[in-house]
């Protein structure tokens, strides 16, 4: 396990899980990893949210009709990881074919990299990267939305001022653009 | 109900249900309106996701501190209006009161207009405004977490490219910027 973090520790750096929802809030495209032992998959998901600050829970709709439901089922953990917009071909690609048939870490040149509490890999090439378990699972069977909570969460220190894409449906994104500081009380 | 909908029809034009997760899984801020009786209220509300596409089918949460979880146990319905960065300021206001305390669509000169199918209004200066119901309320006594139908969906023609801002914490938004678009059969 200090191996691990070690690793992951050459290129990611400890984010505060009080933090978390100001990655996810906005509303970015991010990917999520699985894993059955060495089997490992990716894919690409928008229809998550915030549901808790802290601990950080967080909601999301994982289909019965993509691959990785039956692993995060069988496993209940996966990795969500927030690419930025150089990543936007490999998020296309990704949500593009079914783990089912392919290798789409290797694929799409996608770095796995160990998890310090989870089985399934960070994505190395992703600005952020959230450790999470499955802690409701009550509404799978009508809605396929599973409850996760955030265990760890890494950030990846040399990626200054991020933009995050956000999908608005058949690879149109829009990219982060302009920033607004208003005066606000509430977090 | 006819002259309700000519009224919403000077200045909103119908949108096809198949259309609206196009507005929200790019994860804008959103308001929520909610009535009972005359006493209508408004929110600001980052936490939600689609759960499906077709009927178009929104996971929100809110919080029991806020005013408006009341009325949406009791009443079962709502309004999902999505404003653009002109209103970034009501916005943060709506956030940082309280509709215990004032009717909010007066102190910060908001508009409501009836709406078809349900009681909550729709506000006028929003780029769209969806017309929900409650669907399931499993999650709520554990996660404040609602599950709506949007049952009728509104948006205003005379704007062209909105652009949605979304909430990183304390009145931080990052405004839509540019458009990216690339080749994908998945919507």
């Amino acid at each position: 396990m200090a191996k691990t973090r070690s690793r992951v520790g050459l290129t990611m750096q400890e984010l505060a899980l009080s933090k978390v929802y100001c990655l996810l809030e906005p509303g970015p495209v991010v990917f999520m990893t699985t894993a059955v032992g060495a089997r490992r998959n990716i894919m690409t998901m928008s229809w998550h949210m915030m549901v808790e600050f802290t601990p950080p829970l967080v909601a999301c709709v994982v289909s019965r009709a993509n691959y990785s439901q039956a692993a995060l089922r069988k496993t209940r953990q996966c990795v969500l990881a927030i690419p930025t917009r150089e990543l936007a071909t490999q998020v296309v690609a990704v949500g593009n074919c079914s783990g089912a048939e392919i290798d789409k870490f290797q694929a799409f040149h996608l770095t796995p990299l160990p998890a310090a509490c989870v089985s399934p890999p960070l994505v190395a090439e992703c600005y952020a990267n959230l450790e999470c378990r499955v802690v409701d699972a009550r509404l799978a069977s009508k809605f396929d939305l599973f409850v996760l909570e955030v265990v760890k969460a890494w950030i990846n220190p040399a990626c200054r001022a991020p933009k995050m894409i956000h999908h608005r449906g058949f690879g149109e994104f829009v990219v982060d653009g302009e920033i607004l500081k208003l005066k606000s009380d509430k977090p």
